[in-house]
């Protein structure tokens, strides 16, 4: 490895990702913090809004759109749902290499009234951007200008399932049970997110109509299957399980749908496929970029072929936000896709 | 009502269930402890055992075969698996009513080998035994002199679907994705209850082979459904949530579901049905005898009939085991079957 | 018992005294609800405000300034600081019974300015209020048309401290550290109750200028005490800790100073003198007003005469506000000090 | 840097000390773990014990005892009290350079028998240990060849306590109030760490007799302090804060304090001395080598001179253990100090 360091911006520096983003980039070894961009926070110091980025406490949080793309090389955008869409012409035109952490991206565009309440402003740049599960679609994304981070949730359902799925090994619709910690829903503090609420609670929400559930369908629809998904809300501050239930293929077996991963994601440092009998857990990849994997399938009703259940954890502010977004720049820039990312979990 | 209270026994007093039984009978107007038993903690205090009964403290706890049949009108049994049923014959046929909040009445006899690990040693009163879900299967739990308590994923399950499934709103086999506080796990320490273990992890387990699939299924499968069910531990002491999904029937509506359990429930203090767009909660729920329910329809995929997703909450210990374990009490006796049940919560 | 029940007013319902005050009112054989207030949740009902209070779901919230003196005869207010003195002397000269939650009542006049920012406007009505810690002080309890119910962190540190000091038990000033669950402060979202902020964490919060800290020395203060009164929040939603040191009076021992104190709550039913080597914790408190008191003495120091540690625990819900504000009702009114109180919590 | 990494063991790897070990040197670039011991797991594989070190998964745990001393340039010791001593000196009299990071080294010989229970079988190894706090001790440390690496309650004790001691600025005794997430008390589970007893609770434990009292003293007595020491248990797992009590020389003001601190630490990048009005918090140096210090002063009382709160916090497995053992020995070896090291913790 030889050169200067690649200057880049984070945008949404005040929300979670992006403060992980920046955790992240503080241990990089050839990308460089150029810029760090706000909206309400913008004016403030760093180490206001994130005591524990001391090391940059004295950094100014510039306003979102005060970025020259001139400066960087490429940027994250951490942004609400809606605001990168408007932003990133401007920039990947410009040559910056662009991740966007949030949705704006990952979807038809066509997809965005219903499931987001606006229509697309750059339905071309749609089109060319790559949907970001690098292990999957890793030639897109080297190749790609614009690179869409998957969301939180598809990220370990579609590692799990869209190899089985594409191979044929499973049939029908698929039914998926999230899990997720409540840093997936932001740092803003609500009566969802209160201490007193949230402890000794487990509650289910947007029941059938999570914007995750077309994101999933965009991949696994190619084989034409529909989800249905349920998110949970459980007392934990990082981590998503996903536990995914669909009919096995005839003549499919257990071993068939675990050999299928295991051949699949040989020598991917950041994808585990789990043996038979242990299941995965997100609190063993805390601050990874690491998602568990694990298959079992279901045939004890007689004379039913089975029903597979894949199980997968990540931590959601890691694979599944600014941990997949490292390992997307670095497959975009060239650079070793494992460069600055963590395989062991801050573990208990 | 007038009378003497009736002396209990409560045997297995050394584990969650049994202390929350003796929890609840401290307040219960008609029923008074007269026995307390447990195994291995046999010779102590129960104040050495269980430091919050202080009011109890210096009741000693006998051996749980030390019972004397004649002194008791009425036992609860919260034992092990394949310990009430090596007991109950002898304290039945003596006229005490059971109540086992065990396992051993659950399931068809031949079910036992392969689910719980022993042949059953008294088939004939597996077949006089009620199943205790008192708000279905009220007629039988009254005239009944042993009740089988359910387990604590099936409650909230069958609450929910039974009564759908039951009126044909349904239709096909049904995934049960279940989330549990650790308390079900009971009380002896291991390396998955360890606090540096459990707190933010989300484990599932048994995925496929958890003995209460079979007791799923045995109501069920009156109408042919088959169950896969995945449990999940989660890090919270009491409280399950289970999510239910299954095919709905042609025509059938989500307000035709809702108002098929509104009716059904309709003047049950103990269940609570939920309306459009709100989704049980566990921790209202805590050292209650209360089950909330939920049902919501996903029909985004297009031509589909759309899937039913019903979701129920309880206290695993009160409407999952002991509080469960009193209503059922109650109902045998002819008392008031909300005697010594709370209906709000310790919350927040 | 006989007689018709007492109607009671509750002002404040939305806060989490006020919902526990609800609960409790709820199964209290004597006293009945007959006036629910609240500020900006008035015109809602209590179900949409909290869930958890199901059977009292439809019940309609009052503006807390809407209610009829002559309606009531007794009323609890759980109102933030400043409010309830502009209230409580209307109430109480028309001869309603009231205890005050929150701390209008707790000081001396001229300590509201520097410790609550609010001149206090109604200090006769401070003269003629009891401090409402009964075990210490039933006989003006008994008599009063007024009591100020103590604050969370006062109640087990005098509970423990008083007995001590009074007896000369003590020497010098008092260092107390508390540690508190969330729930102390409040229901309304904030970046501290944020459970990704608090989870994980334990922080010491207004070092040395809590507002407990002059009601502590008001009544330490009679023997000449000063306090330095720490607080600390931890990942806890109900239960408060504190640890109290002070220099231990020439010739007194850990076995004296344990038995002042159980001899002083001999036939209490609310505080429990915890023995030798065992500790208070309040999550077996959960949902009572009991306090849990230990007293150990240091003497590890060659020549020093040793520093007493006396730590108390509480359900800061309960024999922190809404039990002990139970408590002193029952006492005013000349009611069983017990009713509708629980001494056993909710375990585990 | 040039040169080939120095081989190291870890012995006791089966604990959160050792693992914690093994994590951090996997990231560090100028040691190699050529070793790793355990005494109860030797002879499984490390992913069998720690799931969570997936790199590491095949390597085999070896008996402690099969370290060859020429094998390695230097070890860590994360056993239990009393088994490093007896196996230190025939490593470190084969130049093996040695952490201990258990307690066996830290107090006189004489202390031993009352504090840990054992004679101590290489008193003149004591003498020749360095303290490893090493901000306070550096000179000391880097001449060793084997240091003590401090307890987890002292280390954050002791960096806000000492400067301001020898400095002169406090007076009198010290009062040490801790609270510790459960990581502390090891991974064997018990009840108390059962998270079915720890969640919703706070824990005083071992009263004024906790073993890192002596070592607390042995630093601060050198200014004749002694210390009463109060350790709690709260529902966390990483974590330690303590709350240190102690009187303010005449004349000395907090800016007095903070500054002598701010002083001290500037240019230390492991200690960070917060401003007036903030409050250190574990939560955000979870995996860091971090501690946090801040310093108040209480003067409210009329006519007192004030007591000085002195609040730490730290990762105890980092600061309080793995991660101040790899910054002594990268001192010992000369190496940067912060190889290897986080300043920037997971969070939230």
């Amino acid at each position: 490895m030889a050169g200067d360091p690649v200057p880049v911006a984070v945008l949404g520096a005040s929300g979670f990702s992006g403060a992980e983003l920046l955790r992240l980039l503080a241990g990089h070894p050839q990308l460089e913090v150029a810029f760090v961009g706000a909206h309400d926070a913008a004016g403030q110091r760093l180490g206001e809004v994130w005591p524990h980025l001391a090391p940059f406490a004295d950094r100014m949080l510039e306003p979102n759109d005060a970025l020259d793309p001139g400066s960087v090389g490429a940027a994250f955008l951490a942004l609400p749902a809606g605001h990168s869409s408007r932003i990133v012409p401007a920039l990947a035109e410009r040559g910056v290499h662009v991740v966007d952490v949030g949705p704006d991206f990952r979807l038809p565009p066509g997809d965005y009234p219903a499931w987001y309440g606006f229509d697309h402003p750059a339905p071309a740049w749609v089109e060319k951007a790559a949907y970001g599960l690098t292990e999957l679609f890793r030639e897109e994304v080297r190749g790609a200008a614009l690179v869409a981070n998957p969301g939180c949730y598809p990220t370990p359902v579609l590692l799990g399932l869209w190899p089985l799925v594409e191979a044929g090994l499973t049939e029908g619709d698929v039914v998926v049970d999230g899990k997720s910690g409540i840093s997936g829903a932001g740092k803003t503090p609500t009566a969802q997110s209160h201490f007193a609420s949230l402890d000794g609670s487990v509650r289910a929400y947007r029941v059938g109509r999570h914007q995750h559930t077309p994101e999933m369908e965009r991949i696994l629809g190619r084989a034409g299957a529909s989800v249905t998904f349920v998110p949970h809300l459980v007392p934990a501050v990082r981590g998503i399980v996903t536990t995914s239930y669909v009919g096995v293929a005839a003549g499919a077996t257990a071993d068939d749908l675990r050999a299928t991963l295991a051949t699949r994601y040989a020598g991917e440092p950041f994808v585990r496929v789990l043996g038979a009998g242990t299941t995965p857990d997100p609190k063993r990849l805390a601050g990874t970029n690491v998602c568990e994997l694990a298959v079992e399938v279901d045939t004890h009703a007689p004379g039913a072929r089975g029903t597979a259940v894949v199980i997968g954890a990540i931590d959601n502010l890691g694979k599944g936000a600014a941990g997949q977004a490292v390992q997307n720049l670095n497959a975009m820039l060239g650079l070793e896709e494992t460069a600055g990312l963590a395989t062991i979990g801050v573990y208990p």
